[in-house]
């Protein structure tokens, strides 16, 4: 199975992190070269990566730095593990940068604790943590083929960093007719720009819809089957995602559609209620393609987030689940 | 009270109609003449007017060619009267265009049929019946600022023809505090370009929201009443309005927030089933002002019109009332 470029948005080359821009997507592919932390945040709060990508980022740039800073003594590069962490835990603040973070840092400090080189550890525990979880995802595109049957149509919001695109691949592998049906996801267009895009890069069968066309073609009886991404997590089962998801998933509800999340192992959190929700600024929803796009005073709301009762789960969560090959 | 300038959207200066290109708002008001059936019919379906604009392109046009036609004999002006009617019944399939073409078109049966001036007959007929459409909206507009109540956050999409914004005025007035909430309405953005512009027009607390945003608003408790328009009406109580329409009527059933409409009386269609939906074409959800925004191949899927059970209308109809003043 080749991997949708969205699956695997970073690739790191020496000390340099190359970041796919998919605000450029799909006019262009084009990677950022990313050469430190300062620079890492940068890219994660213009948005030109996001979910998964992010991940990726945080993890990477953590390779990045202690190459740059091999000539530190363990301590010092300790120190600087912790700093890196910090800059990224305040990025953005819905994602969860610190459980990410947080596991690189335990690593430096078992190295530190037990006399292991600082750097030959940490490095090595994240490349090969980095390589559990692409097995554990691609097992998880198999899962997400297996729950979409022949003659489904399924609905998507935003965008799932390739996993939709590749296990859609593999149901028109297995002849499996399949249809999609991407919302644009204002005010980025995540779904018409990535989701369509790599969706028909795969050769899926994908209609583009308005956000607010969800409801017609439920009611229209057009749609059986939801699928959307999760952001993060809690231990409850309620899950943050892009704005737009929680009436999706009412939607769904209403109309008896069964609506099913892809989520990541998660317990630092109880419920939604502990999730704080990013509120973007407003000039992202009032401009298009950096023009103003409404004249006159006008104040936009945009949050960049919505955080689902896990009640509103009716198909089911299909798991990240880490070890799995 | 001052008309919104979007509550009279025409004005006829002797044989040519002006009609506000309710697309250049709210960058330039201007106004695209109409001088005759043709011309009507295209600025109905290139979407340069709608809703109520419509209804009053379709009764002025009949003024404009009755007095292109003032040499005709009745049987002639009768039978072009007919032709008149047939051009607008087929230019978009949702607004029921031929309940108000019938209108004239009998009168011009009537006026034939006993022997009167069938051009004095029709044009006075015409005439009152639009001033006591001016009155009656007039009347509604007050009776939406009396549902409007002291503390409301109100939720509308879409746009409705200048009434909700000089309601607004009065409530303004009336010093009760309210505030606004206008979604996008993708594709044409008739929420932000007409809605948020007119309301703060009038000086009302309006804010623009992604059409994704309404399930998050609604979640965190922004918003307590919904009011929006309908394009046709159903005699059970049914009503077709703008694409995005149902799903806010599902979601404000789900977190218990009162739904209005603006209603017409209309009994022609039972319910419903028995309304057409206009499919407009795909090119208008994958362009923006013209350019194409989704690269490479992508189908789009855009129905103009979401059509609502009744049962979803939990605040009750707000209907025009002819006659009232």
């Amino acid at each position: 199975m080749e991997d949708s470029i969205l699956f695997w948005p970073c690739r790191l080359d020496k000390d340099v992190l190359y970041v796919l821009d998919e605000t450029a997507i799909p006019e262009k592919v084009q990677y950022i070269p990313v050469g430190n932390t300062n620079e890492a945040v940068s890219v994660i709060k213009e948005m030109k990566t996001r979910a998964f990508g992010q991940f990726l980022v945080i993890l990477s740039i953590f390779l990045v730095e202690i190459e740059r800073g091999k000539n530190f003594s363990d301590r010092d590069l300790y120190v600087k593990i912790g700093q890196i962490a910090e800059a990224l835990n305040k990025s953005r603040p819905t994602f969860p940068f610190a459980e990410v973070t947080s596991i690189v840092v335990n690593w430096a400090k078992v190295a530190l604790e037990s006399h292991q080189d600082l750097k030959t550890f940490v490095v090595k525990n994240i490349n090969s943590y980095l390589q559990g979880v692409r097995y554990s995802r691609l097992d998880r595109v198999k899962r997400i083929s297996e729950v979409i049957k022949d003659g489904d149509s399924v609905l998507t919001h935003c965008n799932v960093s390739g996993e939709l695109a590749m296990a859609a691949g593999m149901c028109l592998a297995q002849n499996k007719k399949v249809k999609f049906f991407a919302t644009e996801t204002r005010p980025y267009f995540q779904g018409a720009k990535l989701t369509a895009w790599e969706l028909g890069q795969v050769g899926a069968d994908v209609t583009l819809i308005a956000d607010n066309a969800v409801g017609n073609v439920m009611a229209n009886k057009m749609v059986n089957k939801v699928i959307v991404g999760s952001d993060r997590n809690c231990a409850n089962g309620d899950f943050a995602n892009k704005i737009g998801t929680y009436q999706i998933a009412v939607l769904s509800k209403h109309f008896n559609i069964p609506f099913y999340v892809l989520t990541q192992p998660s317990s630092k959190v109880a419920s939604a209620a502990d999730i704080p929700v990013e509120i973007r600024p407003e000039e992202e929803l009032l401009r298009y393609e950096g023009k103003k796009a409404i004249k006159g005073y006008v104040r936009g709301f945009y949050p960049g987030f919505d955080v689902v009762p896990h009640e509103l789960v009716t198909g089911g969560a299909i798991a990240l689940e880490m070890g799995r090959k």
